[in-house]
């Protein structure tokens, strides 16, 4: 299906938000925002602090809102990492030894298991890892794609540094 | 000094607050809030888990602020620890550590090293645990007091399950 005018304006408007993220990623981000969000009922909270570069932008109604947004994401769709590299060896160990476990479970033969394993550790990544994750607000993006959006639109380098995420009687 | 009868009488009902809670300390505690305190400026966040025994406690006004003034109090005081039994080993083995390079230094005969290891890390305890700390709002009595009153008070066992406190640019 050959794609609209609107989506590849889209693409490419997001490339060039890549590029332009891209140049800034480097830049030393010390300020920035702790900001919470507490679910109605009080069950399920969450604290994050998100870096930019400047008080200016800490400031800025637009990166204010993008660290709500995260906020709402994280007590939404439980994130356990920021990103893959937050992962201890040890975990991704331990689920690559539980879809081994599946495969032999199934009956799949050996030789397709590590392609299966990667794809389901993929998958893993994709649901326990913030920036991977679909963004609530606009599946079609990931939460990625959206901080490279800021970072291009308000022109200052950002990051996700770390988020809590507590349920009341959860670990 | 001989105490006036205000302070025996305080004395008195915190005694009898604490038999109330240890009464009540063997129940278990499912039920509860997550709260959060963003300090104006968006620089210091808390985030909270308080049990209780029941929703109804929960939704319970003077819990509420019993929560409130928890977090605040972690906010200001950045303890590390519910209690000190949540240290890790390690940790005090280092303290300890640095206490006995500290009496070396100051020229301390080793007979009385002991004593001070111990002064110290009873200090140590008393900053770095949140159920040790002095209450902010009255320092008289310590958090862990202030949660004997509370459990006396509205007559259900309660626990701080788990706190964490970030710092904008600090560990």
């Amino acid at each position: 299906m050959k794609k609209p005018a609107v989506e590849k304006a889209i693409e490419h408007l997001r490339q060039r938000g890549l590029a332009a993220a891209q140049k800034k990623a480097g830049r030393e981000t010390k300020e920035g925002l702790v900001s919470a969000y507490i679910h109605p009922g009080n069950r399920i909270g969450v604290l994050i602090e998100v870096n930019c570069e400047t008080d200016f932008v800490a400031r800025h109604e637009e990166f204010q809102a993008f660290v709500k947004d995260l906020a709402l994401q994280i007590a939404a769709s439980h994130p356990l990492y920021v990103r893959r590299e937050d992962i201890q060896a040890g975990v991704i160990e331990k689920e690559r030894s539980i879809y081994a476990g599946q495969c032999k479970e199934m009956g799949k033969p050996e030789a397709a298991w590590p392609k299966i394993i990667e794809g389901k550790l993929e998958k893993y990544y994709q649901e326990s890892c913030l920036l991977e994750q679909a963004f609530i607000k606009d599946p079609a993006i990931s939460i990625q794609d959206l901080l490279n959006q800021k970072i291009a639109k308000i022109g200052e380098n950002m990051a996700i540094r770390r988020f809590t995420r507590y349920q009341l009687g959860l670990e």
